[in-house]
């Protein structure tokens, strides 16, 4: 049996992904399927009913039609929203996401380097800077400032706990219970609001589902605390954007610090990027290495091939 | 006897600290020398003879002159230079630097914040985001990263083993040998030239000492490992700033992040605030609490009073 590997990789990507890949699982045979960019990459021909594992990037829709001897598909991306939006990935077919230690990492780095950035003011001196401007504000302590981690998965859970080890007050929301060491956790909509408004920074990391999508309008960005600073590494559609540019513009809040947008890359005549409270990073939070994302994948592949249990399986009722 | 507080304080400072400190040491008479600036504040008048104990800050050259009672100067300062730079200053008294487990921990969380900017380039993405230019770099993993610290008292030694703890493989060096749960470190000026070889980081704690003045000169620089990073948290006179300009220029160094300055506040006219590869930060690595700091001042003056060993001493010969 093969692996069909259905990506909208550019051919750079195919280029470094493919030997990664193959390197991580020597004893199996990998094809391309064809990319959604034309020319992206030369699709491998195969025999539809010797594919019984797919592993995905962001595969074009009804990539996986037809392959009746599936039996796993292996996303490289931690977030599958778009996979379980395509009506021809079959549904009863096992779907694990990537969940890679080393992009957890990434993603925790990020998060504090936000956090601190908003705690000691250095947007602030940021802009100072362009200005010649010499102005000193008070310091913040770590352990005064609350921060809510909004989403308890792998990454959010590695957030938390890089931040709560940094010196922060750590309190931690999921839409079901989740227990993590040290950490206040809460769990549901009705806590929701009183998460959002103890909070000086709210740190987003939910998945993507129907119940979380535009999760930040005018309503809940109103819950959060006055001068409160909102960090977007999640997704880009969890906001609504004319809502969150409200919220600054009035002052409501302070600052937020966006990786991800409802379009990306983000159109150049976007109010994000010139605007004095918005930090844009282009969707670079947590980078999948190749190298440890193969290695992940490859194990899931070996549990397939030797009958032990998958990993990081997608709870489709739930939708992550 | 009293405690004669002497500082270079404006109004506004006064008005903080001598609360503060009164509060500290509730039993103990404070009096206000005369300040640098004039009216900065209205100076007490006392007895000379009367003084056992100087609180300083920054004094005015001469402002210790004539007690001759004195007994221990506490600054509230950790950076103690221009003290031992005054020949008024008795040189039998003891002499207290300033040691605030807060400030420490600010200091930690500038170094933190300065090298987690660099590893995952974000003062690229700034400029980037001012051009609406969206463009990925590729991610370093912390633990592919070296970051030397120069200098391991009280300060640097919290900025090692934060970052260390943040995944970062720490090097350290001081002029005498220091040890550190879990780093490597280096002492001596023939280890110098290695530590600056290593680190793809060099975050500089050092005290200004005769020997440290001018210790980042184009010499060292270029001793330092191409497209390398400085981070200046400890005083201006450290740098040769016209030689950091030019290895910058040449593109030697990636970039500086400069909390300290030779002149400041850094003139308006300084190629550092509009340089690509600077970020100037006013002087805020780690702000010192009026609140904790007096509390550190009490416990020697109560040490004192107490015949108890005092804490926190300069070393007059080794100049920190």
């Amino acid at each position: 049996m093969s692996i069909l590997v259905a990506a909208d990789f550019t051919a750079e990507e195919w280029a470094e992904w493919m030997p990664a890949l193959a390197r991580a699982m020597p004893d199996e045979t990998l094809l391309r399927a064809r990319g959604a960019a034309p020319n992206a990459n030369d699709a491998d021909a195969f025999d539809a009913d010797a594919i019984d594992i797919a592993i995905v990037a962001n595969p074009p829709c009804g990539a996986l039609q037809g392959l009746r001897g599936l039996r796993l598909i292996q996303s490289l991306w931690a977030g599958v929203e778009k996979l379980l939006d395509d009506p021809s990935v079959p549904a009863e077919v096992p779907l694990a996401r990537m969940a890679d230690p080393a992009m957890n990492e990434a993603m925790a780095e990020t998060a504090l380097w936000a956090v601190l950035s908003l705690q000691r003011d250095h947007f602030m001196y940021a802009r100072q800077q362009r200005e010649a401007r010499w102005l000193q504000h008070a310091q913040r302590a770590a352990g005064n400032l609350t921060v809510a981690v909004l989403g308890l998965g792998q990454m959010g859970r590695a957030v938390g706990l890089r931040l709560a080890r940094n010196g922060y007050r750590v309190i931690g929301w999921s839409a079901h219970r989740a227990q993590l060491d040290g950490i206040e956790t809460h769990a549901g909509d009705a806590a929701l609001p009183a998460v959002l408004g103890a909070a000086q920074i709210v740190v987003n990391l939910l998945p993507l589902t129907p119940a979380t999508r535009g999760l930040f309008d005018a309503r809940r960005l109103a819950l959060m605390a006055p001068g409160a600073g909102l960090v977007n590494l999640a997704r880009g559609a969890h906001v609504v954007e004319a809502d969150l540019l409200a919220a600054l513009d009035s002052g409501a809040l302070a600052h937020a610090v966006l990786d991800v947008f409802a379009h990306e890359p983000l159109p150049a005549a976007h109010p994000f990027w010139s605007h004095p409270r918005v930090t844009v990073l282009p969707h670079v939070a947590a980078q999948t290495d190749p190298r440890s994302a193969a290695a992940v994948a490859a194990a899931n592949v070996a549990a397939l091939r030797g009958g032990k249990p998958l990993r990081h399986l997608v709870d489709r009722a739930r939708a992550y």
